[in-house]
């Protein structure tokens, strides 16, 4: 079975990387959720970490607010692919969990989905897995016709709807 | 061997992406390099993404510039991972490239790195890869340990330096 | 009669794009609403982009959020003037989509509007129509008038009720 | 024969929209190219403006920089499509001419185009002529081919230089 | 009677200036408050600039919001001293209104106060007629020494209640 | 004869703030120019600010870069209006500057130009003392036909430049 | 007994400062808390700022919104170690205060923590007071242990909820 | 001899903190100056940080540009006070350096300084370092008055030089 950690850096996060588990789990992917803080718990950081490829671990995905170290301080610690989800908590319009955690020096990348973006860092960490187990990339594909198909028929109503105008 | 297919909206963007395609070599990743521009054609653009899979390809880098569309464009046609690279070539201090790569809509993620970020799109691309490619994870493995000697390195000249005045 | 083809790229848009289907039916203008996103539908945007000369479109309004780039996308594909509306959904104070829209390379223009400004995107798509129906031209001019006289009226207000005091 | 009146602010951006002069006139556009201060000459720009209907212009292009009010000032006189070239030249990143260009309140639009985008703001100009004059609608198809062709021929250039190494 | 103009871009602005025309009155200074408009109500903005010494206003307010004109408009129409108040009501975090107003080009002054700055534009104001009418210069020390009693009483109240506790 | 006091933070700011001294001069008005430092001279710039009114200062004029608390700093000490021009020198692109000097507290306002405004700032010192010596109220009206005629000259001078192609 | 200053530039400011108030408290050290404001009461301010010392006064910490000059302001007047709070309080997404506290020129070092960092202004303050008393290091460091703990038993809850599913 | 640490994330930021040294070695406060990568060198840096106080550190600068995680991760294993210099090398005008420094979570405060402010961070270094050793306490006092001196230097030549044209 596929699997991936999803760690946040508060639990007050939590609400907002609900999508990320439930998709994780809908498409069948184990996840290993924690509360973890890169600056209050460095300690436990490094040891998640260090010892995530040996749990099994395939993919680490890192959500965190303001100014958002806790992807870029997994990645020093792993060869895993780490995604990171800036969390949009503060005054500054989001742009400092963005810049915090996109603009990671040469060396030690952390793949950035959108601000708040938590089922994209799923759905990004079950491509990834998708490279290797084939039934996921099977399942992307429908995905992506079952997202047309929504979007189709969102139309579809649309149309209707102004046609009873 | 793995494949990565690397795209980039305009020819005068080789120079910036240039790192990317010396480390996939480097790395000994099978690298497709294109210029193809997601405004001027689409239907290449559309072609390319589609038929990736088919030709081998498993992961997808885009980089483009100024409103860059160009990984949103190749997400939209493929279920392969996709990271983007957004070149800061324009006048917005390039926050016009990074956000059009970043911000992406709930379910076409792409995996975005730090503007001009071309080896890190490389290495994510290979930290995608070694979950299916072992030799690609313990090469990592020796790579992290390569970027931590050097900085020490630096660090036991700076010492030097510093003792000699 | 005059024809513009406005799209959304979700239908959760629908409310702020409304004053640009309702200015354009109060000026007598044909509209095609549709819901289609450039990444999740990226072939029904291309056979809607492609075909809609052939199904007298004169003009594309498209209204996107985020890393908005139905504008490009639509423009892509067509040589009819499209005009964009970035929708200010995202936590970055709507410059994501205003410089996903407004930032495009040379020789695809996506003709901007303020962030939100639909009522806008419509009286443009009118003028460059009227450029063919002087009826429209006409109607400008009378549409011009009216907005002065509505503000002369509003200052006119201001002054009874500040004699009022 | 199409005409399209080009205003710059001042004759120091003359090199920036020089690509915007050189494309109307490559595709047999008529240009009146005008220098035109909102600020110091606001009478000669009410002047220009009312009047361009008369002399025959349909579309018009405004170019200026930091409080670039010269788009807005323009389409306060006239129901002609206006065109707005954010100029850039001063310390904030161009955000000051891009913002005074593009936010528009509602009743009077101005159609944005990139920063520096002189010669998009020619080709959209086209493109909202090509409504009237089918010559130019017909030259759009062919321009938006060569774009095309220029871009693979490029792609193909760039496979026999990967090849050659 | 030292005379003032204020001159807002929309009647919606009148609660944000409120503060302006209280500190006028409050101050005995006459006001002429106007809606007008830069964009739908050009000429009469003209108008009202042109005749403003005529009419014996000394200094000329202006308010607006999004990409702010007014200031700039009315500034290019009179020798008399502007102040513009940038209003925020727009989706970029307000510096739309502060960039389109304070980015004047050179020969074009218009003085610039905070976002929604409606009470020190007031005082501003006064401070330039303080130059031409001395009692305004003896009130406005007598403010500065009131505005510093404020602030020390409230210091006194705070000791008070931190000693309560 | 008219008198304004110019204070510049840094004398490395002489060069910026030039413009502002020939201006003054050139209109008559007499010029107290300093380097005084808010943060370096703190008392400095209290006794020369608290003093301005009896040295015969008319308008003071503060110029200063990066967290420039010039201008308020001296608005605190006098109540002469104070006008500030944000100096651009530093890695945040001018926004620092600028809204350290623009958005000040109610009470104290600033009257802000253009980043590096030097001349405008000059300008609406003298707009300011126009409203008392009848003289430059004569002279900015000679002065803004002359900006005119300068505007339409350059305009003239690119016909024939058009012309000659 | 270790003290601080605590500065505010209004009462209105109060809310956001009371975790700096309290935490100071809880760990013993004394705080001088007043409300000064550096534009209307700047010699209050210099008169603070200069006896700090003489009054036992070891750190000041300044709270400010907008343009936020009371830290620079204090600064300029003592030799202590000044920490600045942006406070977020007005329409450009808190940048005006954060880069008018921490851009300070060379030579007057404001020590700039985050926007409405009000707990971290107490505790860098603490630091700073540990180095010369150990009771506060040794205290520092079972905080840090604490701040662990509670992190930890929050991933334990977490833990918990999730297995309750 | 007080003692202070010096990190610099790469040794390409040499040049920008060279201030900071020479500043620290004028004083007579020891430097330890290393180069550590927050991301490269994560285990030399929970070394280097861990270990600071038993080598009698008492202050730690840490300065890293792009997602500057240097100082945080410092301040997350030492109860030391941690200064932070944002370096400005990127594409961001240098607010990605700031907000990733600046913003942190309550309980890890960095005490942030202006981008590139390397003698400041000295500065305050030292000011924090006074708290304990009555001597620089002393040389700060000199120190104040030396910038003040030289300021009112400046402005003595600017007069000779204005009153020699």
């Amino acid at each position: 079975m596929p699997k991936v950690a999803l760690v946040m850096g508060s639990k007050s996060d939590l609400g907002t990387v609900t999508p990320c588990i439930e998709t994780l789990k809908a498409w069948g992917v184990e996840a290993e959720v924690r509360v973890l803080s890169a600056h209050r718990t460095p300690e436990a950081v490094h040891e998640f970490a260090s010892g995530a490829i040996d749990r099994g671990v395939e993919v680490i995905i890192a959500a965190a607010g303001k100014a958002a170290h806790l992807g870029g301080v997994i990645a020093a610690f792993t060869t895993l692919p780490v995604i990171g989800i800036p969390i949009n908590g503060s005054a500054t319009a989001g742009f400092d969990s963005l810049l915090s955690t996109v603009q990671m020096p040469a060396g030690i990348p952390v793949a950035t989905v959108a601000i708040n973006g938590a089922e994209n860092a799923a759905l990004l960490a079950i491509q990834m897995l998708a490279l290797k187990y084939p039934t996921l990339a099977e399942k992307l594909v429908a995905h992506k016709r079952g997202m047309a198909e929504n979007v189709l028929k969102a139309d579809a109503e649309l149309q209707a709807e102004l046609a009873a105008l």
